[in-house]
């Protein structure tokens, strides 16, 4: 059938065979990546907190974030036990909406806000401003004044140049600001490139190898307006070890050493930033919270111990590690066809409403994710599937290369566990695909949480 | 100073000298990566069209597109007088607002949608639908109705279960609908790996090699409610050598002949899609649409001669080479702060107020920019420096390593050029960053083309 001549040289490129999986296997939720109370019910359709998707994707349509509110909040409650709740402050840059900076404020958590945006959606909703600490490496006066203003808890300075800056915007604004000073320790955690963020050579913080980050601290001790309070540091993206946490930690400690022998300061708090890797596919483990906090605390404690230093608060900001499992994205399937990749082999291509408008963690990061049928138990052989969005860009895949059963078809509904971080928050309007709905679940009821775009939102604002 | 105990393996990775660059090269505005009427006034700011581009950040603020609308409607002109206005398409995906649609109108083009939205916008401004194609790889039922009732021109099938269902639409709306079929040519022209598309193991398309096209046309001539009309086919984006159309037109053109000899079919288009490559650096350079256009069509002249076939319709879809090069983006400097990546080198990092929000492609294809100073001419001495947006994330990096003038301070204005294309349209509120306004400008005179954002946009949508 296939014309030889005709064929180019990228033909049969790169084309190989996906893992195995039984039909058994795809039909199950693995618990580790789907959220807490997602279940496949004995119509073989799958329900999160006692609503089944298909009934979500008929009402509030399709592509359509679920939230499993009891899932984040207990999230929440996880590592408010591990370290305390007023130490885990939730990084919104994840996933913020209005409700999610209720159920935080519910929890007691603290919030992490990464721009005047995401401080203006937190002060939306009555977030308590001492509780919300403000991040970004290259703070506005607006954003600045903001913060002065509505009596933000901490901020982390991130450049020389932002010290004088917020000394001045918080002496306008007759206020003290309580300042971390984020450090750059030199560790990098194993992660994807893109989003280490501890290495020397990047726009975050400041060197302690150089010297830079023990200048920051003494311009921040020399500032009337301001109160140095603590140090910050940033390890990175989806770690997997606690080994880096620690590492950290250790060497951000010699810091305070040196600032309470030379400017007699005690420092009482250590941030340790976020980066509690999630599993995004059966086969990742995440990190036990509990343990690499137990771990962690213990560390910092002898560490202290021998340097003869009072122990710290060690403060963490988890974003991906609460909102990332709570959440899954529902598809419906649109076309699906079969394309011969070589003379003997064939990929099915499976298209859905959504993809990199959504979800463009596939596209920039190779992210994988792990994507279920969701209206029925599947009961096909498995074939080698590729899913695809519905942009016109050919690098617009969900999935690249797994072995589902060969009768998803048209009209099927799908969805994409793991979805809550970086995904909705990222989310474009590219090829005008209107940003999707959200709704959370809890105890058998959804609630809309973000409306549906609609092409009236995009007209309205062009002239 | 640097104290070598605290050096992460890390610490000296990567660094090279950028290529160097005298004063003189960082103040010029190379004529054929920046907007037509761009020109740097003798006060050393930037205007295009005869307006300032600090009187339009003060106007408007920052970050700002700025549309060159005499350079976007010229390149309508150019490849009108190319191909001839009925057979360009300007592809709307690259960057469509309401203005753009009216412009492309009044320049006689057709044009071409990916999805319902971005038809709505189109239809929104009373474009007329007959001069209309519509793409997609996945269109919904909702996007062929639309199609069907507007009386949209043209339909590009993408897979198979596309020809039944556009069929039953179109009869159900009483309309016999104008399709072309997708062929996958097997070519691939070189570029970015993300954003080749005519290979055979993608989405889009029908393969050629494989005979699926030949069937998807045999199914077409089948539909009653169908009329087959022509091909079409793209070999890839930022294509930078003629030769790729040609090879792709040559192999169509055998389809051409198949259908003749066995259906007694004359086809009448042979649409080559899009991929002319711009120039977004000084080094590159872009190709001559004119020269192209002519060495084509001569191409498939012969060709035609040759297989004894009438000449068709050559059509081509410009999305890029007419957006792209018209528009910059104009950004404030924040912080700025040198860091030392090895014990003697020291990078400086320069902060602006967008990012990855306002442009993706760095992140997400390595893409290169050409950034200028803009509100003066610099003085400097050159050195290494980065440019990297305010969004928390390590990897948003908007210029990777160039030299630039050591004077680029806190509060000058930057802008990067040829951000008309991929840039406004794959914008997200990433950190409630939120998307700047697009202003076009034409014989000394402003006018808003979308409004920015504002936090009331967002919360609006939430509950």
């Amino acid at each position: 059938m296939v014309d030889s001549r005709l064929i180019p040289e990228t033909y049969d490129r790169g084309f190989q065979q996906p893992a195995p999986r039984s039909l058994e296997e795809f039909n199950d939720l693995p618990s580790h990546v789907w959220p807490k109370n997602a279940r496949r019910e004995d119509d073989g359709s799958v329900s999160i907190a006692g609503v089944g998707l298909p009934d979500l994707a008929r009402e509030y349509g399709t592509p359509l974030f679920v939230v499993d509110e009891d899932d984040f909040r207990s999230r929440c409650q996880a590592m408010a036990a591990a370290f305390g709740a007023e130490n885990v402050h939730y990084a919104a840059k994840a996933f913020l909406t209005k409700a999610i900076a209720r159920w935080v404020n519910d929890e007691g958590l603290h919030l992490d806000v990464a721009s005047l945006g995401e401080l203006q959606v937190a002060l939306a909703t009555g977030f308590p401003a001492e509780r919300i600490t403000a991040h970004g490496n290259n703070k506005t006066v607006a954003y600045m004044d903001k913060i002065v203003s509505s009596g933000v808890g901490t901020v982390v300075l991130d450049a020389p140049g932002e010290i004088g800056l917020l000394n001045d915007r918080a002496a306008l604004a007759g206020v003290t600001q309580n300042v971390m000073v984020r450090v750059k320790p030199g560790i990098e955690a194993h992660t994807h490139e893109m989003i280490a963020t501890a290495h020397e050579d990047q726009k975050f913080g400041f060197s302690l190898a150089s010297g830079s980050a023990y200048v920051a601290c003494e311009k921040a001790l020399d500032a009337v307006h301001l109160d140095l309070v603590g140090l910050h540091c940033h390890v990175g993206s989806q770690v997997f070890d606690a080994e880096g946490f620690s590492q950290a930690a250790e060497r951000v400690l010699t810091l305070f050493v040196k600032l309470h022998d030379e400017r007699r300061v005690t420092l009482t708090t250590l941030d340790l930033g976020g980066g509690f890797g999630i599993a995004y596919t059966a086969h990742s483990r995440p990190l036990c919270v509990e343990d690499v906090a137990e771990d962690l605390i213990a560390r910092v404690q002898r560490r202290c111990e021998k340097l003869n230093l009072d122990v710290p608060r060690i403060m963490v900001e988890p974003g991906r590690s609460i909102a990332g499992p709570t959440t899954v994205t529902v598809y419906e399937v649109g076309q699906v066809k079969d394309v011969h990749v070589t003379d003997t082999q064939t990929r099915r291509y499976v298209a859905v409403d959504g993809g990199m408008s959504d979800n463009l963690r596939p596209a920039l990061y190779q992210a994988e994710y792990d994507l279920r049928l969701v209206n029925r138990s599947a009961s096909g052989a498995p074939i080698p599937t590729r899913v695809v969005g519905s942009h016109c860009e050919s690098g617009d895949i969900l999935i690249t290369n797994e072995a589902y059963p060969d009768d998803v078809a048209t009209g099927d509904l799908v969805a994409t566990a793991a979805t809550g971080a970086y995904c909705y928050a990222m989310s474009s309007r590219y090829n005008m695909m209107l940003r999707p709905a959200v709704v959370s679940v809890k105890d058998g009821k959804a609630r809309l949480m973000v409306k549906r775009e609609t092409i009236e939102d995009v007209l309205e604002n062009q002239l």
